[in-house]
Formats: structure tokens, sequence, C-alpha cells
């Protein structure tokens, strides 16, 4: 791998130019991957390929150099996802996935395919020397028969499952430093992980298990033609689905309970918004001291994130909003007492596309590359 | 008041073929006035009153005979609101509200004013001799000194309060029958109140305070012009607000204590969804006995809602959603156990504006005149 | 056909009291049939389809007897759309298309099925006696060549193609009375055609072809799962598609032709909006006279639609919007001079499901068969 | 005016670690300053100040000296736009607007208020030698009788009309470069313009005057509290408003006037969309050569914007859609033959908010102040 030269934002300074100068330039291309992780995207169609294709668009030291989809093999990025018209990241033409050409052209690869599809794929381009960061579910859960159990399938590589390191990456940063494998954290997981950490980290927390009421965007149920997706359904409605039963739950009870030292359970119920991006989750935690004042129970979430910046505590009497993350890495906190029955009510939001999948991907990948943590994530929120 | 006659279909015929015929009728006016109960709609320019127009344009033994707006005096009602335009209704002058106007001209009064201006108002018209449809929160809460903490104004009227009827009507049928003074619910406390109404009605739930996790369409903030309802901050976000702190929250705990025979409290945490109508409310009760079945629960449910048509109780398994009852009088509920946690989660879905506001307020007051208590609310949801 | 009896409300009283009662009647099922037109819904799945039930379900003189999908035979209809729970029509078993037991238990059919598909089931039921509302569009073009041209398909039914109603009830409504096969006209060549009407019939159109830049709503394109029309691409989006190649231009360009008894030509211009229901038609007529004077345009309207209650010309400078006409037959319509240049801007507005599809269907259905022509579709707008 | 280091990147690099790294970073705010022009904002709460803020918390070479706001005085930008918390920007204290005080503080301020108060505004802060780009219409119009007729209001500062720059960078990038007062366009006219300037600059358009369809996203109305841009009134609805009479036709008329060198005259009809940002213009042209072939056409479109990155002209058959310009500076456009009628339509899309308005003013900003012209604004579009 190639590591990136100290002076390397002269490489975005370059990219600057030619993407969005008034006039055009040229022959960027060479200077810039002199500093650059060589990246690969394996499964370039879907919400969290485009996303992942987005940020690889801005990002001073990864260069996108496949971009596969059996599908759409032959079309650049670009004629797949117009938006990305102009860029360089949109003139790559696609390829269709093949394990040998990834490890000759990349470094590390990003795999966005379904669960299932991830395992081998995974396994092979390990034995050929790559990194691996997989978004789909196949190495979060640590134990092999909770993944058979929730996802209805063998597990093919469990020899992997210890390996993997969970790419949360205020919780796991250290170990994400150079490792190998990684499992990108689920959405929702991400949103629910984040709000409870401090509280169970301090054992503030009672005996009832927490309640995770939890209201997604669209896109967290990808981009397949579905009716259930279809802008008819969905719009101008709003409804619960997989109460208790959505496969996020073992994942989130997994990380947990790591945290709490001790098994914790919840009940988790998403819901599924009229928006394109964002998960806000309203998180109910009875108190095991009904009187702990709030300043106290703010005090232990100032200290759990003082060293992560995409974590923002809101003042007191504020709370998240999905726009005000759009786009961004960031988790939003807000934090409420209901005195009258002793309850901690903790809400948080995310970009479900962003934070939730393809940018935590990125930060695990700088992380796992030596890059520094935040590098191309400096991403504002676009609001409204 | 004059009681509708017998043959009193006759009226809606001959509205039907003048509202909506190819051809164009006249002269319906009077011939439907005999058989009508006269209503007053105080306060025609925001959406429960647009709402209430909505309807009366389809009653068949009502006559919106005085609309009135104080801002908007000597427009027609369908130069305010364009959709009514062809209608009978739509062609009523708006006037400015006069007690005496009204006692004069009305039966029955609705009075879609907000909190505080409704107190003086309602007392005026009953000792004219009218009866009174409140739709603000002005007669809901019991407790004059309940009121004056959560609403922090002083009732001016409290001797009203024991008499006003709180008008959810499978609750509260037999006492709407004949009522003066109705307190219409509110929007949230409607979808709360009957999804736990079989369960606390035959304790089933333990001690834990339930969680009421809320999320409502836009029009329950009304149709004044603030930057927090404007499009560009609403649309394609969501956002939690008013966490434990609620108006709605004594409202909901009053009725469940009734049901329950003893003090309940509850979290209810609102949200604000990016849909124009519906409340969905996702309800968290920790069992008495955790192990008690699904089953058996879902029997208490249908035998609670059994001669109650609007309340529908979805099969196993399915879950509402907010268009499923978009435009009408259903309150759809569905049921789930979480088996691992012992906890029964309760969602219901209704139109906020109809079944949460207007539509409630027609039932009662066919309920408090005589009429048949369905009367010009059988309409079917408008999907998508 | 069993006709409707004088006293044929009563049946729509007792379906009210059944529908939406506080209390449950039952065994009005019987007692409605002996006034109604009995009819079958072919392919019950759509948004057509959709939108017909819920038409059906409130239809005084109608009773849905059959609905037929392959795909969902054996669930009822409230199995499908759960917005039908709790009606009658929502009770009904969905079997799978047979035109023998169509021809058994129907008076007439309605054909929500994709062009080409519906051609050989109308020749079928036509021969069995039957009467056929097609909502595709494959009756609606009277040349055949110029339907395989634009549908890239052979007709296998031209002899058909002249006797079949083009089913605009303002224009043909007398045409309409007793016809056995009526080709229901497309969504956006409603609005364009009741917009251009009275234009082109008083000959005040200059020799440009008209502009029509028509924006609908997303159920237009149908139920199907496709990429293009899930949520995630097309809320927060809008753009032009099919710009001068769209099939509904020349279905515009012959009725347009009628009317002014000369070859017209358009430039029809479809954009897809992220609404669910509605189309906006803004079109541009140079006129003849350029200094005709905009209260004189405004008289031909009012002549035009004088006896046609469900065309609403606004008063001078007000403009249609969707929402004002949603789940409604009404087409309302603007009218703009821009005196400087001489044009005539005509702005209409339909709710494509309704007007411009399924209640279209049931007022062409209640000529064929001789009902009132505005029986169930007294429908008030939806707003918001 | 402090003019950027050749080093400049450093400032954003740091930036980059410190706004979004995963640890927190401190002391760049001084680092940085010393390579940055130094701007204000006056009028920071409406949509415009918003995104100028987002755009700056983002340059590498403009720094934020100054935010204004006389109603929100005292708190900061992230209290008033909460997306901006964790950014240097969003730290940044609200001030009342003071001529003086931005004299001392700015090199260049941005007008975000309304049109009327921008002009006392602007002579008075150009009399202390500030540069001004005022992205109000007070400076666009040439014709103080124009200006004066279609705004209703007495131009007091006619003697700046001609020294002001109209800051259509591809168009007018040389009398930007160095300016001291530019009239940012407005966001309908940018989209038309942009479009329609290859067709005129080559003169191929016949005699009869354009018409610019355009249909726009709600920010365009501002932030300000109205009813009718309330979520409940735009949500799920479309309109057309302003036919003929938008205050944007003369500003179009004046640029295509120019571009043609003759007296152009447009049909201009703005509709409202129900999304956030984004304008999609639909521009009609019939051809001086009814039969010139599309191809040459494109040719003509090639040419024009061979250096300008930000416009983008689709592949023959592709036509633009809103989110692929989102958040962005690009314009997209689309060229379609009609060619049975000998029209040319041309389709654009921008983002209303960034191009055309805030990413506009910065990209003029950049020329006025010597600055990469697309400094900043290497913007990849959020989509979905």
């Amino acid at each position: 791998m190639r590591r990136p030269a100290p002076a390397g934002k002269k490489g975005g300074k370059q990219r600057d130019q030619a993407r969005s100068g008034l006039g055009r330039a040229s022959g960027n291309a060479d200077s810039r991957s002199a500093f650059s992780v060589r990246v690969g995207l394996v499964g370039a169609t879907g919400y969290t390929g485009m996303e992942l294709a987005r940020l690889l668009a801005a990002h001073p030291f990864m260069s996108l150099t496949r971009a596969t989809s059996r599908r759409e093999e032959g079309r650049s990025l670009a004629d797949l996802h117009p938006f990305l018209r102009g860029t360089a990241v949109g003139e790559l033409p696609i390829s269709a996935p093949d394990p040998e050409d990834l490890a000759r052209a990349c470094d590390l690869v990003f795999l966005a395919v379904p669960h299932g599809a991830a395992m081998p794929l995974a396994a092979d381009l390990l034995r050929r020397g790559l990194r691996v960061l997989d978004l789909s579910a196949d190495f979060r859960l640590r134990d092999r028969a909770v993944y058979e159990r929730w996802y209805a399938m063998e597990h093919t590589e469990p020899g992997l499952l210890t390996e993997a390191v969970y790419g949360l990456p205020e919780l796991h940063g250290a170990e994400l430093a150079g490792a190998r494998l990684t499992a990108n954290p689920g959405c929702y997981p991400t949103g629910a992980i984040l709000g409870l950490f401090p509280t169970l980290k301090n054992s503030i927390a009672g005996d009832t298990p927490p309640i995770i009421d939890a209201k997604s965007g669209v896109s967290g149920a990808g981009r397949e033609a579905k009716v259930g997706s279809l802008f008819g359904e969905v719009s101008d409605n709003f409804k619960a689905y997989s109460l208790s039963t959505h496969r996020h739950t073992p994942e989130i009870e997994q990380e947990l309970s790591r945290i709490a030292g001790r098994p914790v359970t919840v009940s988790f119920s998403p819901h599924l918004l009229p928006v394109n991006r964002g998960i806000l989750s309203t998180i109910y935690v009875d108190l095991k001291r009904p009187n702990m004042p709030l300043r106290d129970i703010r005090t232990l979430y100032v200290e759990a994130y003082a060293d992560h910046a995409f974590v923002r505590l809101l003042p007191e009497g504020a709370l998240p909003d999905l726009r005000s993350v759009r786009g961004s890495m960031y988790c939003d906190i807000g934090l409420v007492k209901d005195e009258r029955n002793g309850r901690l009510i903790i809400v948080t939001c995310i970009d479900n596309m962003c934070r939730g999948a393809s940018g935590q991907a990125i930060a695990g990948a700088n992380l796992m590359c030596g890059l520094p943590p935040a590098a191309g994530l400096g991403l504002i929120p676009l609001a409204p």
C-alpha cells in the first residue's frame, strides 16, 4: 500500500480545481494516486455503493480503482449515478466482480453486497492479502449460532468471526488500527449503541430492558425494486415493522452486553419514515437511581465523548433532528429526564447512509490503513 | 332543534346531485335544512375548521349555517378553502363571531379556537341554550388545578368542568347522548387511550408506567404561520419534542386512571412526522404476567371493541399504517408480544384531523343531538 | 341488469350504518344488491384497482361482485388493501380472472389491466353480453395504425375501435349513454383536453402548436416494483421524461383534432412530481388575435362548462392547486393572459387516480348503465 | 485584504482535522485566518444565510468574521442553525449589523437581506472600502425605471447600477475579477439564462418568444413564517403562481437581450414544488430553421460551456433531475428536439440555494478577491 506523502493535501487541491473549477483542468489523476490508498467497491448500484462513491469522490487519500456490478458492467459510474458526472470517480468503468483483478488493483475493498454474498468474497480477498471492509451483516455477530438463527443461513467462514473488528470508531478505534477485516456496524445499531454507551458503561440503568424506538428513512431498505419501497407506499405514510424480530436486535444486544459486562436484552422497534436519509432513536432507560440528576448523567456523556468530535451532545433542553446530521458523520444526542417516572430518555440522530453505513466504512478504512481517522469526512450537514 | 325526518336520506340524495352531478342542480338548500340540525363553526381558518367544513359538506343531517373568523370576515368559505368550491358549504359567507347571531342561527356550535378563547364563549353559548362541542383543551381536564398548572392560565369557568363530557364515543357514548357541553379529546390522547383501554380495563399491566412513543403529522401543529412548521423545516426531517412535558400528558393520565381505577402515570413522547395527517403511537406495557399469551390479550381487545366499528383490530402479525386510516374515523390497532422481555407493544393509528379532531367532534355532536352516531362519517380512507 | 329501485338511497343508508356505525350492523349486503348494478374489477392490485375499490365501497347503486388478480387469488380485498378493512367491499375474496364466471356474476366489468391485455378480454366479455369499461389504452385510439406505431404492438380487435366510446363525460355524455364498450381517457389527456376544449371549439388559437407542460404524481406510473418509482428516487426530486415521445401524445392530438375540426399537433412534456396524486398541466396557446381580452376568453369557458359541475373555472386571478381536487372528480381551471406576448396560459388540475382514471370510469359506467351520472361521485376533496 | 499564502491548503487541512476528526484539535482558528479573506454575512437567519454559512464552513480561503441578525443577536450561529455545531463557523456569535464594525472586521460582505434593504447598506459599505456581494435584487436591473416598476419602490442608489456586475460566472467572469459590487443573479434567471445562452448567442431561435416553465423548491420562498409556505400547504401539493408577473421576468429578459443583441421577451411561468431545493426549467424555443438537427444544436452547447466545468451537458437522450445537482454548483442541461413541431426543448436543473444563490455568491466573491474561482465549491451532490 502506498502511503500518503506528508504534503498530501496537494492532491486534494488539484482535485478541487479539476472537479469544480469554472475552467477545466487535466492530468491530476496521476499526481493524486501517488499518495493514495487504492480501494475497490464491490456492489456499486445500491444506496451504500452510491454513498461510498460520493465520499470517495472527495477523499484526499483514497483512490477508487474498481467499482463492480455484474448487472451494470460496462457503464461508467456516472452513467449509473448521474450526480457523479464531471468527477474523476464518475468516469470509472464498472466491471464485473473478479477477486484476482481486485487483488491487482486495490489495497482495500469495500463490500456493499447482501449478507451471505459477502462471506466467501471476504475470505477470498483476505487470502490474496487485501484488507476488507464489509458493510453487510456477515461478520458482525461473534457467535456463529446467533448469526445462523437470526439470518437463517449457514455461516461458511466462522473462522473469521473472531478476527473481524466491529467497526464503531468511537468504541473500537484501537482494534481498527491495522485490522485486516472490519465488520461495519448496522445503521440502527450505530445510533442505539452510541446513545446507550455512557449509560451502560457507567451502570446507571436499572434492570428493566431498555426500549429502542427507532425511526429510519427509506434508504435503509436498499435500492431494490420492491412494492413496499415505492413512493406511493411510503410517501405521506408511516408504519412500524418487524417489532421484536428485526435482525439488528442481536447485534445491538451483543455490543451492549460487551459494554455493560453483563447480558443485556432490549426491545427494539423499527419504524419506516417518509424521508430518504436518517435514523432517529428514542431510547428509554429506567434508572437504577430514579432520582439521579440529569446534570450528573450529562457529565457521563460529556466524558465518554470528549475525544470524539463526530458525537455532538446537545445542550440541555435541545433535541436532535435528522436534517442537522444529513450527509455527515455526526451522531447527535439529546438527553431528557422524565422526572415523574425516574426514566432517562436518550434521543440520537444519525444519517443512516453516511454515519450508519458508508461514512463509517470510510472511517474504519482510514484507521485500517493508518490514514488520519477523519480524512475525507469533514462533511458539513446539508440543511434543509 | 329540528330533528331529521325519517326519510332523511332524501336530503342527502339531492345534495349528491347538486354537488357532484355532471349537470347542475339548484334549490336544494331549503329542502335540506328541513331535516337538519343547524350547526355553527367558530374558527373556520385552521385545519380543524377546514376538516369540519369538509365533513359538514357531506353530512346528511347537519346544516352549516354559520362559519366565523374575525380575520376573514366577508369572504366565502370556498374563497378561504378552494377545495370547497362548488359545494353548498363553500358558498357560506364567513362572519365575525357573535354569540347572539350564533344563538339565532344554530342549534349546536363547534368551537375550533385556541384554548383559553373557548372557555368564555362556551359559557355564553350554553347560557343562550345552545349545545357546544369544544375542540380546544378547555374542558378536558376535570381538575381545575391540573388545567391551570399545565396550561399556565386561570380557568374562568370551573363550574362547567364537571358537566363537560369527554367526547370519546367508544368510552362515553351514553354520557354524550343529550349532553350540553362536550370536550373533544386531544389528538394524541385519542390514539393512546383507545390503544390502552382493554389493557388497563382488564388490569393486565404491571407497575412500570407505560411508554407512549407517538409520532404525529404536522397538521397537529395548526395552521398558524410559524417557522417551525414551514415545509423547509419539516420536510425530509424528523424530530422529538416536548418529551415528558407535552400538555396532552395530564389528559392521557386522567382518562387512563379512570379506566384503571387507580392513578396511572405515563411517559409520553411526541415526535413530528413529515406528513400532513396521522398519528401513530407505539405503546409499551410491561405485563403483570410476562407469560400471558398474545392470544388471550387479543381476546380482550376483540371484546372491548366488538360493538365499535370504527376501531379495527388488525389480524395477528399485521401492523397499522397511517394511510390506511387517512381521512377516516378508523382507529387501527396492532398488537405484538415481545416474548423475551414480557412486554406488550400496542401500535395504534388514527387520522389526527378526522378521528383525532373534527370527525370525532361530528361523532360527539351526532350523539348530543340524537342523530345516528355514524351519520356523515362513513368515510373510506384515501390511499395512497 | 337489475336497475336501482326509486328508493335506492335506502341501500346507501344501511351501508352507512354497517360500515361506519359505532355499533355494528349486519345483513345489509342482500338488501343492497337488490337495487344494484353488479360490477366486476379485473386487476385489483394496482393503483387504479385500489381506487375503483375505494369508490365502489361508497357507490349507492353499484355492487362489486368480483375482484380478480391471478397473483393474489384467495386473499380478500382488505388483506391486499388494508384501508378497506371493515367495508363490505373489503370482505370480497379475490379470484382468478375467468370470463365465464365474470359473465355470471356481473353486468359490467372494469378492466384495470395493462394495455395489450385488455383487448382480448374486452372482446370476450362483450361477446358474453357484458358491458365493458376499459381503463387501459387499448380502445382509445380510433386509428389502428396510430395505436400500433405508438404502442409497438398489433391491435387484435380493430373491429371494436369504432364502437368504443371515448369516455370523457363532459364531451361524450350522449354517446356514453347505453354504450357497450368505453375507452376510459388517459390521465394526462383528461386534464389537457378539458383545458383546451373551449379554446379549440371556438377557434381562438393561432397556428403555433400548443404546448402542454404537464406534471404528474407518481401513482400515474403504476404500482409495479420499479427502481424509478422508489421513494428514494422520487422523493425530494423532480424530472422531465419522455418529452415529445409519450404515448398520450396521439390520444391528445386525436381528441383535440376532433374538437377543432382540423389536425392539431401539440408539444407534450410530462414531468414526475414527488406527490402521490394529481396532474397539473400548464398549457400555452398563442392566440389568433393577440389582443383578445381575457374576459372574452373566460366567457367561452363559462359557457362550455355551464352544465358540468365537475369542471370548476376559478375566479380571475386564481390558479388551481393539486390538493384542492385530491380524491375528487373536479377538474379545476385557471386562465391567465400573457399580455405582452399575446398568449393564453391555461392551468388545469385533476386527481389522476380519481378524475384521471377510476372516478372517470365510474362516471362512464354510470352513464352506460343509466344511473345518475354523478352517483357515487359526490366526493369532497381531502385537504391537506 | 490579506491574500492566501501559496501553501493555503494547510489551513484547510487543519480545519479538516479540527472539525471532523475523531479526536478533537484546537488552535486552528488563528493559523487559518492568516491566509484568509475575511468575510461578513449580513442576514444570517434565512435560507441563503444558512447556505452561505454551510459553504463558508468548508471554504479554504475565506474566514467568516461577522454574521449579523438584529433579531438573533447574541446567539451563536450554531444555536440558530444546529447543523453547524462543532464547526468553527458555528461558534461565531451573531451580532447586530453595524457598518463600522463590518468595515473593521471584513474585506468583503455578503448581503442576504430583502430587496430595498440592500441598497443603502451596499452603498455605505462600498464607501468604507469594502467589496460587496449583494444577493438581493437591488442591483440586478441596469435600468432604474424597470426596477422601480417591477419592485414598486424607489431606487435610492441609481449611481451604482452601472458599476454592479451581474454575477453569472460563466458569462461575466472577466468583469467579476476585481469588481467592487456584484449583483448575484436570481435563482430562476440562473437556470433560464444558462439554458438559453448558446441558443440566443448563436441566433438559432425564431421570433416566437421563448417559454420558460420553471418549477422551484420551497426554499426559494425564503424562511419567513407564511401560511403559504407551511408544510401543510406545500406538501403533497403543487401549483403555478405569478404567471407572467414574476419579478424575475425583467431580469431574465435583460440578460437574454444582452446575449441576443436584440430585445427578447419571454413567457415566464413559476411553479412551487414540494421539495426543499432545486429548480427545473423546461424551456421551449421555436427554431428559426425547424429542421436544424439536434446534433448541430448540441455542438453549440458543447462549445459554449467547454471551459465551464460547473455546466454539465447531459448525453443525448438523458434528462436532468433535481437530486443530481443537490447541494452543488452544477447546472445540468438536457436537450430534446420536438421534430414534429420544429421546437427545441431545453431542460435545466440547478440547486436554487447553492448554484442559484449562495454558491454562486461564493463563486463571485472568489473572482472579486482573486481567489481560485472554484475554491470551496468542489461539492459533490447529495443523492438521494
